[in-house]
């Protein structure tokens, strides 16, 4: 058999795939598994953007090939919307890179700076995707702890007694995954000013801005940012488009173009007809936003009356998918989870899954209905 | 400025997205250019294609993350096509994995299989993609090259000449591109014994099989070519859905499962509509393929005729989207194209696009209508 690149030996399968293979067969034995782990919106994107996406079957040139860097009324629509929501101006030819999903362009971002070798600052906990591909193209990992001593933001007082030299890049993402901790612009004008002096290239995943967060921000939005920070972005969350696989890459012209070097050599242009449903969606009137988060917020009084029964405590002020739970003092993330699973029905991600600082926390997806949070918490009250 | 990553170094810009920014500049200024370099399909996919996509805008989890590995639907129509098609049995659970296009499969097995250092061996002329992965995955191509004497096929007697104990992958793709040459199923087991006696993993690109091809056949109907061999297919080219981003590899499950490991870090899985839509193709009636192709036919022997005038050579037994010329002896590839686009407005592709054995050759598309050939040869029978 032919022998797999030395790169995949660390990269292991992700905890979700794996657990979730588990959840399905014990589904198939016939338990009512209610899982709040996963973060993937049910609710519905805008009726727009469906719309959209109909009306473009019909455009002569809807089944061709499109170019990478996407048609112009793309980027307009992205330019408008940043303009809008975070009051930052973009070059729509020259500092827009459209992507299918955020995800993919955090391999297209480590394969376009990183050499091997590299040091990649990845916070800890945080969404794995950053150690696996910091690992598949060959760079070093090490971790910043997040605690909630520090609101969960890095303490930059001890990342500068750390040797940097050898650190290239450092992942951000406020406001942040697992926790929901958003940082001010205060904030990220200090990891800005601490990109530029040590030249690292500062990228902030920005997926859950427009979910429960009064103000939204972007990196760019720092004077002077532009040079040393890049900004993933996405509809997956804020439209409820997952599946669609939009997302985007903003940042100054000449790293926009780094990345667009590589991205051009592994894949095409996205999809005629879902970048017009991306453009619908990205005209979405302010009042839309504002019921979905009146959605968001019924449940998570729901998750926090479930964090309760539960004995986990909880910050109120979080934005994003999720609700982070602290457990009762001394107990074990997966023990805690895997408990919840076989006794109760009930799937929750232990925190571990996000770095060794996740241990002794959980985390409960918003992406589940009122009804079956309601059962979740009938289930807790109830003894078996 | 961020340093880019010393990979970028070597990867230049594509010959084509340079060359079509000077074709619309021309067009900007008003000349009537008529592109038939580029093999962008124009005809429109079955139409139970844009139906299953409409419809499936209804289904409850439409919008949400779908698996890596498609719906099971998918996977069973692929694992039908290529039984009805090729005659290949695949097991549509673990021998078959779906891509947003077969280009960024192209990336993913790289990265799968390949080390810093590795040798991988690549058709010259051939799709320049292979070249720019292996190179940005720190790999080293080396070319074998393909001539009209040996009917574009790897000479594997002087191969066996060559040091391969360093060669880890192989790129084949017949049909072929640019050359339009077909190996048949003994010469395919001829490359899978090579591969197998060498410990080669062979990687058999087939997007051309259904055009213009009276035997389309797989790398994998050779008996005992699991092991050593994948084979990655795309609808872009067969059903003229070249937007959509749809792909597939196959193979036997150890590989793909690797390939998956890779590719699970980098995106997540297709839009469920997309793969609505690919199923409805998959099961598209013979008779459609045979009207495609009586198109395609009336378009090649238009452009036979502008070769003709151009007094060009060509076999007449090829398949696939283009016509490969050899040009009136001691004609350069690049001047002779730029005479064509500066004074007859006519964009054609050199063969030098394709690697240095491409010198005195040019390609044609056939994604050309019938009245813009014909427009074509009227231009080249006019003294200007």
């Amino acid at each position: 058999m032919i022998a797999k690149a030395h790169r995949l030996a660390e990269v292991k399968e992700y905890y979700f795939s794996t657990k979730l293979r588990e959840v399905a067969s014990l589904q198939k034995e016939g338990k009512p598994i209610i899982n709040i782990a996963i973060g993937s919106p049910d609710l519905q994107p805008p009726e727009a953007v469906v719309t959209a996406l109909k009306e473009s079957l019909h455009l002569a040139n809807v089944h061709q090939y499109q170019s990478y860097q996407g048609i112009p009324e793309f980027r307009a629509a992205v330019c408008q919307f940043y303009q809008k929501k975070y009051q930052v101006i973009l070059n729509p030819d020259t500092e827009i890179l459209p992507l299918m999903g955020s995800k993919e362009g955090i391999m297209h971002i480590s394969m376009a700076f990183l050499n091997e070798g590299d040091q990649v600052l990845i916070p800890n906990p945080g969404y794995p995707t950053y150690t696996s591909v910091t690992k598949l193209v060959g760079a070093e990992p090490v971790f910043y702890n997040l605690s909630e001593a520090s609101q969960w933001l890095p303490d930059l007082d001890a990342l500068e007694q750390t040797p940097l030299s050898k650190v290239k890049m450092m992942w951000i993402n406020y406001p942040h995954m697992p926790t929901g901790a958003v940082a001010d612009l205060d904030y990220l004008a200090q990891l800005v000013s601490f990109a530029k002096k040590h030249q690292i290239l500062l990228v902030n995943d920005n997926p859950y801005s427009f979910i429960l967060n009064k103000s939204p921000l972007s990196i760019l939005a720092v004077k002077g940012a532009t040079h040393v920070a890049l900004e993933l972005n996405s509809l997956s969350k804020t439209f409820h488009m997952a599946g669609w696989r939009v997302g985007m890459l903003v940042g100054t012209p000449e790293l926009i173009k780094t990345v667009l070097q590589v991205k051009s050599n592994m894949d095409s242009g996205m999809f005629l007809g879902v970048q017009k449903g991306a453009v619908a969606a990205l005209q979405t009137p302010n009042s839309w936003f504002q019921e979905q988060n009146k959605t968001y917020e019924k449940r998570r009084e729901l998750v926090w009356e479930i964090f309760d029964v539960l004995q986990c405590t909880y910050s109120k002020n979080t934005a994003g998918l999720f609700v982070w739970g602290k457990l009762p003092k001394g107990a074990d993330a997966i023990e805690f989870t895997n408990h919840l699973l076989y006794q109760k029905n009930i799937f929750i991600s232990p925190g571990t899954v996000f770095g060794s600082q996740g241990e002794g926390y959980i985390r409960a997806s918003l992406c589940v209905s009122v009804s079956k949070l309601k059962e979740v918490l009938h289930r807790l009250q109830t003894k078996i």
